[in-house]
């Protein structure tokens, strides 16, 4: 038995000048880790027809699996579907499921005229088998050559997404697949290398097939320890005995030891007590309340949100006193506790969370330079106050400043809850 | 003259996991793109030693500049460094400036002390130049070989994005480069492939230097013209003269003609206008508050917010009647048109935006199922309301249906704003 490894190929011009992120070889990467297929790489090429030939020869000298997103849109610049038959020395040929698939999109989902751009769609190479796409009119493709296995899918998400449900299934039958365990730990409030430091013997005297990685985003850093093998029992036995040691190791960091959002940590607590939360949020604009709700479910649990961008509605709609704004300012400590305990009276929630910084570029002053933030979180009877400082540009400062307002209400939630 | 091409390598294991999406790649080719270089791939690879090399060898060939994010870390799962002072044949000395920013860093700005992990990140190999890294540790550093430049930086995308300021003006000095001139018209309202039959004769007929893509994003879908040429002026005229008729073709769906986002086309009209905005909503859970809020300077035009995720706080904060939702539900148009109202009561802005509906997967009911959606926009004097329906999962439910109410309320100020 050996290890299978894919590649993943994403087409589009749209890629190479960043108009556009690519969302989906991150996700395709997750799927097929899950079943044990290790990518090996990603490469992402133009609407052109030599590279994606380029890019095709190398990858099939390189993997077994290689997965192709993109380029297959009614519109001229989708060239893959063409170039695909063309290299499998194919022709091109109507499919039948395809096309009854194209006509049933327009007639009954989009209610629109099928045109004849539109019913090319459901042209394929005779050398491929079709997958067929439920969410879209565009199907995917899977070709063989050289004991490689290709396969073409639209590179709008939700389609491609759709189209994968097949995939896996197909994937698993074409090999026999090895065990891949991952096991992670969410840390916050520590750095990159002040871990390091704390878990340097640890990380030394890993066993060698164990793979232990930092991935630091949004102000927290995941430790995530990693390995295969086709004794599954044997596999996971070895990486949790690790994984046990890791986390004594981080305890006084450890958000949660599973691949885990904040968010979905902090819902999960919520609802296994039955609390409900709030958020009265300035800088962040929403963020905050954005990502609790993001959670599917969230509703047991969240009853709303005040956005206060201005002096006004921070008065009006969260009773924070006017003398309170003209003396310590909105960016303070003590309109943060008149924010929270406002909301905690508006929205009538067990805990709350407020928010009111300086995200910039703009609004810096001598004494409160951009980024500067207070978060007040608590409850009627006890609250816990602190200031943070982004060193981010905007976009960056609003995302850190949610997840540490987010962090420290679980922080609050861990003492409140446990005694 | 000719055109000079980049490659993008990106490394670590988590972009190969997918537990990390890239984003530098993205934002380095929109860089690139801006000075007149071509990228001609991006790939990204795990932390090993094998891959990076053959992933060089290969971009070595193919391309002039070749930008390298990731691996640079303090900690021992990032090789890049070491790799790169093997492959070019150096060895490694302390930089004496990298070492004074080390220093400067920990004790200035994070008020730590400076461990020996951190003081390696000063090391660099003798074979390189030095970019300092006023963000962070680890400096980024130029490579030449056989006519190629290779450029490594960080993977943390607010470090990479400093050492670019100083790789930019670099790479200008090091080549004689093009001008590449991009287009691009937002519209709305209607599919890639209705666009691709109302512009067909025209795409047909462009101009095989300039190229015409369709980006289709958040139920929006982007055209934009692209050519380059190293006369600038003439480069310009013959895209300009292409995209006046482009517009002309695509009027009634164009939200700008520019590469603007749907937020900053709407908070121009309400500065440029002086008019003033709230939102309250249900579903998309404080999301539309916080695309308005990503535009920096809208605080002039945003007031705020009220999420009522509740039927207790839709009552109680927007006033919706308790009969309005036992009737008709809490997604109904009813609904949405006493939230609206109810919001500029509170708010007392000129114009508001109100969501309710069902973002799944749970929720769902015969007559309501999941994706439903209904939106109120309008002022005091006027409303518009429309249901729309939303065909997929949680996340992007919520991301397209914060677009579309915006994209609604923009309409409704064009109407308004003109008469």
């Amino acid at each position: 038995m050996e290890n299978i490894y894919a590649s993943i190929i994403t087409i589009g011009d749209e890629l190479l000048i960043g108009q556009v992120i690519d969302t989906n070889s991150a996700w395709i990467a997750q799927q097929l880790n899950k079943i044990g297929i290790a990518v090996k790489n990603r490469i992402s090429i133009g609407d052109d027809a030599l590279e994606i030939k380029i890019a095709l020869d190398f990858e099939n000298q390189n993997t077994d699996v290689i997965l192709i997103t993109g380029g297959l849109g009614p519109t001229n610049d989708d060239i893959t579907k063409e170039l695909l038959c063309d290299y499998f020395s194919g022709k091109m040929i109507v499919d039948q499921k395809a096309l009854e698939n194209v006509k049933y999109l327009f007639e009954q989902v989009y209610h629109k005229p099928v045109s004849e751009v539109n019913l090319k769609q459901a042209e394929v190479p005779d050398v491929c088998e079709v997958i067929p796409n439920r969410r879209g009119s565009a199907p995917g493709m899977i070709f063989k050559k050289d004991g490689s296995i290709f396969i073409s899918m639209p590179g709008v998400p939700y389609e491609m997404m759709g189209i994968m449900e097949d995939v896996i299934p197909y994937l698993q039958q074409q090999f026999e697949l090895p065990a891949i365990v991952h096991k992670t730990i969410l840390t916050a409030g520590i750095g990159e290398s002040a871990l390091a430091e704390i878990i340097k013997d640890f990380e030394d005297n890993l066993p060698k097939e164990i793979r232990l990685a930092y991935l630091p985003n949004y102000g927290m850093v995941r430790l995530r320890l990693s390995t295969s093998g086709f004794d599954k029992v044997k596999t996971e036995k070895a990486i949790s005995d690790q994984f046990l040691q890791l986390k004594k190791l981080v305890k006084d960091y450890m958000v949660v030891d599973d691949d885990e959002t904040m968010q979905q940590v902090l819902g999960k607590m919520l609802l296994q007590n039955k609390k409900t939360i709030s958020t009265a949020e300035s800088c962040t604009g929403g963020s905050i309340a954005s990502l609790i709700t993001s959670v599917p479910g969230s509703s047991a649990y969240f009853e709303g949100s005040i956005v206060s961008y201005s002096y006004e509605i921070k008065e009006t709609l969260l009773g924070v006193k006017k003398e309170t704004l003209e003396k310590y300012g909105a960016v303070s400590e003590e309109t943060v506790r008149e924010m929270l305990s406002g909301l905690l009276a508006k929205m009538n929630t067990n805990y709350g969370i407020a928010v009111s910084g300086i995200m910039g570029p703009g609004g810096g002053m001598p004494d409160k330079p951009v980024g500067t933030v207070w978060v007040a979180v608590g409850s009627k009877e006890k609250q816990v106050v602190k200031k943070f400082k982004q060193r981010f540009a905007r976009a960056k400062n609003i995302e850190v400043t949610a997840m540490m307002a987010l962090n420290l209400m679980r922080s609050f939630l861990v003492n409140e809850l446990v005694n």
